[in-house]
């Protein structure tokens, strides 16, 4: 089940599939990279910068491949699956890079028989988009999470993790579910966060333009994500509305925490609080 | 009135001293850089690394200056003032480096008349602190807002201005309410929103220790402040309650509306929020 003998199609040639393609690429991980993207100056791109074997605007070229990796939003993603299971060839695995994961896995369940699903989401990205912006080093190290489904066999997630590993990222097998609930925690309620700063920046200052002045790199850092693609964000939100709710208030109700100990002069438990979550940051990022 | 001509005791030598006492020297902007320190280390490093002209952990050295800067934490800084201003020589201008300029421009009006006094923010740090930390180049380019007395002096104003443009900062003059408002904003929320945002996922997380696996570069850069040194923060944010609690209020909100969006399937009105905080965000950013 060597990953080299296989041939991989990629769907979508952003970020996150040229970056895919341009590792698998450049570490010469399988047979044939076959780069699918809807408009032709994406693939004329992707030729030209080798990052794929060859690439088409035509969906029908995932019959040819082995592995059909979908890296497209992921509502664009539930909504192209049923055809991609139509056009694989049997045994074919098919994997995708959606940001979350429950919605894709039970469209997924919905695909024929003889093929082989398995969701996927590298942690991995940037507040960049698109081809231009693709590099093979992307996934190296980073955690690249798989939600096999019950139907998945052992063999097709065993290759998935060979895919993975080629890439340079390390695999983490979860749930969906609880998948879906971590990252509305761990990132998608930083994006909303970053967006809430930079909205509550504006709005405080009431058109006092020095505000944007004061910037440093603390809000430089901490807005980072409010540069997004809103497309992307707002269809990762929406397929994982309610951990994304239950983030939000959960947030809500620690800032609510933090001005209570200020308006209350509570010196000691603002300093617990802020204790807490400094040696737990360190603890992750050390 | 050149700076050239002037002595500079700087009082903190941590990262925001030491940098001030680096870029002063580096750049040869004035006659003599006296450090002074709290402990023995500090100035025997200071000296070392060749930071100061002079450097003693007894704060009767401010007498020889024309110039003090008090680069100390916001509370320090209030309860040393009264002293600072019996040591001084007429006419000496006081500036601080504190974060927050209200209770410290309050302290500075009770400094005695022959005093010049100047409140100053530097917009800029690290997450990292003390003088191991320090560099010429943190100013560079930076803001560093001054907050001028009724009582303070063309001169003295205009002293200070050389002082911060010596460093190769920008001066911005703000009244020190404005400024406390707007950095409650700016600055200090986004502390305390990395702070929420770790203690959100620790709680959502329940234990559940794949969560931490599960971070990328965005809330690695959301978190970032989370890191920062408590005590420091905290005495900011004491002395800046209620702009700071008005800033927790105002992001709880902002935070309640993307939920409501969420919570109603309201796709127009997420995505004109978050349109709205990402074209903000670039023009800030670009």
């Amino acid at each position: 089940m060597p990953i080299q003998n296989k041939r991989v199609a990629i769907v979508g040639l952003g970020l996150m599939g040229g970056s895919l393609a341009a590792a698998l690429k450049t570490k010469h991980a399988c047979q044939e990279v076959i780069g699918i993207a809807r408009r032709s100056e994406t693939t004329a791109l992707a030729l030209e910068r080798g990052l794929v074997d060859r690439a088409t605007t035509d969906l029908r070229a995932v019959a040819m491949a082995d592995i059909v990796v979908l890296a497209i939003p992921v509502r664009a993603i539930i909504e192209i699956l049923p055809q991609v299971g139509q056009l694989v060839k049997p045994g074919c695995l098919i994997m995708d890079l959606g940001s979350t994961k429950a919605s894709i896995v039970q469209a997924m369940a919905a695909l024929p028989e003889h093929v082989q699903p398995v969701g996927g989401h590298p942690m991995c990205g940037k507040e960049t988009s698109g081809l231009e912006a693709a590099e093979p080093e992307l996934y190296q190290g980073k955690t690249f999470v798989l939600t096999p489904l019950q139907r998945t066999s052992a063999e097709a997630l065993g290759l998935a993790r060979e895919l993975v590993e080629a890439t340079g990222a390390c695999p983490l097998v979860l749930g969906a579910e609880r998948h879906d609930r971590l990252v509305a925690a761990i990132s998608h309620l930083p994006y909303l966060c970053a967006c809430g700063l930079v909205m509550t920046a504006e709005d405080l200052a009431q058109g006092d333009e020095a505000i944007w002045k004061l910037t440093s790199s603390g809000f430089r850092d901490a807005s980072r994500l409010a540069a997004s693609d809103v497309t992307l964000m707002a269809g990762i939100l929406l397929t994982n509305r309610e951990a994304a709710i239950e983030a939000l208030n959960a947030c809500q109700a620690q800032l609510h925490d933090l001005a209570n100990f200020l308006l209350g002069g509570d010196e000691e438990g603002l300093r617990t609080a802020l204790d807490a979550s400094r040696e737990r940051r360190r603890r992750v990022f050390p």
